[in-house]
Order: C-alpha cells, then sequence, then structure tokens
C-alpha cells in the first residue's frame, strides 16, 4: 500500500507537518453543521447531493447539472476514471499518487513524463507535443501536490486545447486552488463551459479543515459524462454530514480570505528558516512546501517531535525531498527552532 | 437513475416507511462518539481502519486481515467488483439493485434466475443447478432485500460449496443479519475460515440507524482479494466519524438485542393489519415487510402521510408489491389506522 502523509494514527504525540491540511481547522459554521448532522444521519444521505450542488453551483457560478460530489476529492477521481475506462493515460510526475491507483483499477496503461529537478519540477511549453497521439486522459495538478508548483496559464491552456481537439479528456486538478494568492488566474474554471473535455476537480478538504468528513467535487459540462459517473458510483457517497458540512462552507468567504493571509505570512516565516538551514526550496503556492534537503532529514525531525512528509515514495523522486504544511505560528516557531538546533549539533 | 426508498429530501411531511432503517435511531453511544469525532475530522481517517477493524474483529470473532471496511456496504460491494472485475454474473431477482449497478460499472455480463411469486419469491433448491457452468460471481441477499425472505440453509449451503468448487465467488448480503431472530442458523459467517471464495457483506448503517454516516464490511479469508480490494479503492474512504460510530456500535449488545425485540412485537401488529386490510404479505424477516396490495396503494397511503416503498421498479417485481419498514408503536398505530380508513372509503 502506497503510504501517504497525515498519518497520526500510528504517529501520536508529534506534530504533524505531513498533511496539507488549513491549520485553522474547520470554521465554526462548518463544524456546527456537521454535529448537527450526526442527528439527521439516521437517515441515508441524499443521492442527489441536490442543496449541496445548489451551494457549490452558486459559490462556483456553474449550473447544478455539471456538478459531480464525492467522498473526498479522490472519489471523484475514481469514479471519473471507472465512468472513462481510458486505455491510454499520460501523468506528468511527481503528482498526487490517487490518479496512478484509479487508472490502474481498470487497467489503463500509463505514460508518465518526469518534471525534472533542473526544470525546477515545473511543466514545461514542450508538454503538450508530448502527449502521445492515442491518450485518452492526461491528469494535472495546479498547484502540483507535493512540489507546490503552478502549471504556467499559457501551457495550460495550450494543454487544454490540444485535449478539446483531440477528444482526451484533462483531468485538472484544483484542490489547493483555494490556497492561492491570485485565484482566479490559475483556474481552467471558466473554460469548463466552451471544453466540454476539461474537468475541473476541487476539494472541501484541505481549505476547510474537514479532511476527517470526506468532500470533494468535479465541475465539467459534458453532462453526459456527470450521469456515466453517476451510474458507476453507489447512490449514498457523500455522508450526510459531509453534505450539511460542505453547504456550510460553501458559505464561508472571510474565513478563507484570512486563512489565505495567514498562511501567507508563516509561509515566509518557514521559507526563510528552511533556506536558512540550507534547503533547497522548490514550490509553495499552496499551503505546503516542497524542498530538497539531507536524507534522513525527517527522521531528525520526526525525533525532535516534527512529522514531515518524506517523498522518496512518489514516483519521479528519490531520498532527500519533502514536504511540509504551513502551519499556525507557535508551531512553525517550535520546528524552526528545532530545525535550527539539529543544523547546529550537525553543522 | 435507478430510484431507492429513502427519499426524505424530496418527500417532506410524510413519515418514511420506505427506508429499511432501525426505527429507534443510533444508539446514544453512537451518537456521541459520531459528534465527538467531528473535531477530529480535521485530519484525513485512518485509512488502514485499525482500531475499527480490531473492534468489528472482536465482534465478528474474524482476525482482522479478512475484514474490509467500506463507505457504506455498498461501497464494499463496488470494491469488490472491480477487484474481480467478473465477466459473467449471476443474480436471483427482485433483489437490492446496486449488485447490478457494480457489476455494469465493470461491464459483466449479467444473468439473472427469477425469484417466483408463486414460490413465494425463495430460492429454490433447483438453483445450485442453475448456475452456468462459466459464472466467475454469485450475489445472494439473505434475508433478501425487498422481499423479506430468507433462504434455506441447506440451499445456501450447497450454493457456497458448489462456488468454492468452481472457483466462484459468492457474495453473500448478510447487511439484515443482525435484525434476525435466529442469526446463527442463517448466516454463513462460520464458514469464511474454511471456503475462501465466501464473501459475507454486513452493514452497520441499518441496525445502528447511522445510513447517513456510512459504514459497512465484508469479510473474507482470501486476505489477497481483501489487498486487492484495498489497490482499487481510494485509502480515505471511510471518514472519521463512521469510523467512530463503527467502533462504538460494535460494543453494542443490549440495544441490539431490544431493537430485535422490538421489531418483533412490532411486525405482529403490521403484520395482522396488512393482511386484515387484505395485502399479501411474502416476507418480514427482517425489520420489513414485503406484501402485494392493490396497484396505487403507495399513493393513497402517501396521500394519508405515510411513505411506502414502491417496489414495482425492481428487476422481477411489477406494479403492487411494496415494502415498509417496522416503526415505532405510535407511527405503526398512525398507520394502520389510515391503513384501515382506506378501505372503508373504497371497499
Amino acid at each position: 500500500m502506497h503510504k501517504h502523509g497525515g498519518d497520526i494514527y500510528r504517529n501520536q504525540g508529534v506534530v504533524d507537518y505531513s498533511a496539507n491540511i488549513n491549520f485553522r481547522g474547520m470554521p465554526e459554521s462548518v463544524r456546527q453543521a456537521a454535529k448537527d448532522a450526526i442527528d439527521a444521519s439516521v437517515c441515508y444521505p441524499d443521492p442527489q447531493c441536490e442543496e449541496l450542488k445548489a451551494a457549490i453551483a452558486e459559490k462556483e457560478n456553474v449550473p447544478a447539472e455539471w456538478i459531480f460530489c464525492g467522498n473526498g476529492a479522490a472519489d471523484v477521481i475514481f469514479s471519473l476514471v471507472l465512468a472513462l475506462k481510458p486505455q491510454k493515460a499520460l501523468l506528468p510526475i511527481p503528482s498526487f499518487y490517487e490518479y496512478r491507483q484509479a487508472l490502474e483499477s481498470v487497467g489503463c496503461q500509463i505514460s508518465e513524463i518526469l518534471l525534472k529537478e533542473d526544470e525546477a519540477f515545473c511543466l514545461q511549453k514542450r508538454f503538450v507535443n508530448e502527449i502521445p497521439m492515442d491518450t485518452d486522459m492526461v491528469c494535472l495538478c495546479n498547484p502540483n501536490n507535493p512540489t507546490g508548483q503552478l502549471i504556467d496559464r499559457e501551457v495550460l491552456e495550450q494543454v487544454a486545447d490540444y485535449c478539446q481537439k483531440t477528444d482526451t479528456c484533462l483531468l485538472l486538478d484544483e484542490c489547493f486552488h483555494d490556497f492561492l494568492e491570485e485565484g482566479s488566474v490559475h483556474t481552467l474554471l471558466p473554460r469548463v463551459k466552451e471544453n466540454p473535455k476539461l474537468f475541473v476537480l476541487r476539494a472541501f478538504t484541505k481549505m476547510y479543515g474537514m479532511a476527517g468528513l470526506r468532500l470533494g467535487y468535479g465541475i465539467c459540462s459534458d453532462t453526459e459524462l456527470i450521469r456515466r459517473m453517476e451510474q458507476v458510483t453507489q447512490p449514498w457517497n457523500v455522508s450526510v454530514p459531509a453534505q450539511a458540512a460542505g453547504i456550510a462552507a460553501a458559505r464561508e468567504q472571510e474565513f478563507v480570505a484570512v486563512s489565505r493571509q495567514m498562511i501567507t505570512e508563516q509561509k515566509k516565516l518557514l521559507l526563510a528558516g528552511l533556506e536558512a538551514a540550507g534547503a533547497k526550496v522548490y514550490g509553495s503556492a499552496a499551503n505546503y512546501i516542497f524542498f530538497r534537503a539531507a536524507p534522513g532529514f525527517d527522521t531528525r525531525m520526526y525525533r525532535a517531535g516534527f512529522m514531515v512528509r518524506n517523498c522518496g515514495n512518489y514516483d519521479g523522486l528519490t531520498e532527500g525531498f519533502y514536504r511540509i504544511a504551513v502551519r499556525g505560528e507557535a508551531d512553525n516557531r517550535a520546528f524552526l527552532q528545532a530545525l535550527q538546533e539539529l543544523e547546529q549539533r550537525e553543522g
């Protein structure tokens, strides 16, 4: 089984920097909505997610018919792949592991394009020319997980246009979009209307601190595809608490703005500290930072009480690459203090 | 989309007799565990469901390695089917719709065997001889949903033996097993050890009134199959509240015993009333009753404030078949009163 970040269940007594969740946790309205929803959880969830889809439709300014809701964004990926059953798919690596897992579940042949360290793990202009002719699906993550790198807008549009022309599904994972400072520059959501091959993936789990409740959604103007996804998915995939939490989260605006601002501030602190300690930072567009440090960095920090994501098990990466979440000030100061002490002891 | 019972979202102000949920709702310990778990839902759920599996293992007296946990029993069905990708499957009909939905999601060719009204919708001894040679999977539901009929123990064992001999997966859905008065007589769970082709499906959703939280599990001694199911399923399919609720539910014993007793009593009341009103009852082994009545029965009861499951959209059934859940005494008396008034008005 692929090892992920966030395994607090077998790692207690350490501060978790390994999962990319908003350090502020759930907004109070979301927490309350989820708690209240437990009493309503005696009944089956709404298979149509009617109220939730209406809330997302309003938030994203798209028709409700374009929305597919899932038990976390990962569930949406699996439903999309099961609906399409692509025979050949293309993945830049390193990236989120579940694209591969979902594609393999339907026996898809996967080609990979390596994002290179000497290109700062950025998707290059040449990518669009490297898509094999018979590709059925391309998976892009923007900003990318775990690298924290954004895809150049022009490159992104070229790929989307190419996919539309060649009848190739473009799964564009924007699960960390909410954390971007200039979000509108970096999303292709407004292009969904004109490009039915574009499938934009979003999540509530990260920004609204509800990873344990599970709620993600996809937006695509190909309503026939949305219908097929529903056909290959159980009717009750989104729980009652997740639907209630999502409805509340969709209405939160200040929480998002304040979170972004706090994360930006804290990120500066962590970036400076990591660089001072000799780490080479590659990307930090979202609420996490991707960097290279001396192998064993995670083990040393773990001993000091901090769980860091070792990215050595990502396809396309080796030992020595790490990812940390941006947490709150007190945690971050303690993290940097520990980092400094380690450096001094070893340096 | 297949229409299910329990659509309280588009049917408000009526008493829901259409969903097969324990009318007593959640045990207090489960409710409290789920509420408390909302605060812990900022983090990802345990992908290994370690504590939950340990609780189920103890409850069912099986090793934790034999257990697969899902986002409701339906999720388990989809993961099983995606792991096995059966080419040919056999379903007695009428039965739970999601076997077909899951099988179709992987392009499986489905054969059906009609459970006949003149045989009271009971699976017959001849069934084992009717399984085509090249069948990869057989789905049986015991007690069956929606018919409420049990499968004869001898027939069940014959089918299980046949499946073992012919390398055919037997999905035995025991989701309503908890409601049986003589549960130990009607389960093949003790046979799982000696028969790795037997996959027993169970659910928390029905007995513990947590349909909206989603939690089901499968038990199979073929640990390689369990591993493959995990490979084709997202790591975080069971939410934090569902895992917490399941751990609490697995420890409940009195709640189950009391529920069974109350349901047995109330069932008698409803059965007598339905028969007095001229309905032909076919099965009622669990917490629901399946019967034939004059077409339009559901519409008339709906007008009187009660939502009944019209079973006309099940494969193998036509208009005139209905299912009701057994609810609490006050509801049931009101239901029977309305039924009587309808009969008098029309009779």
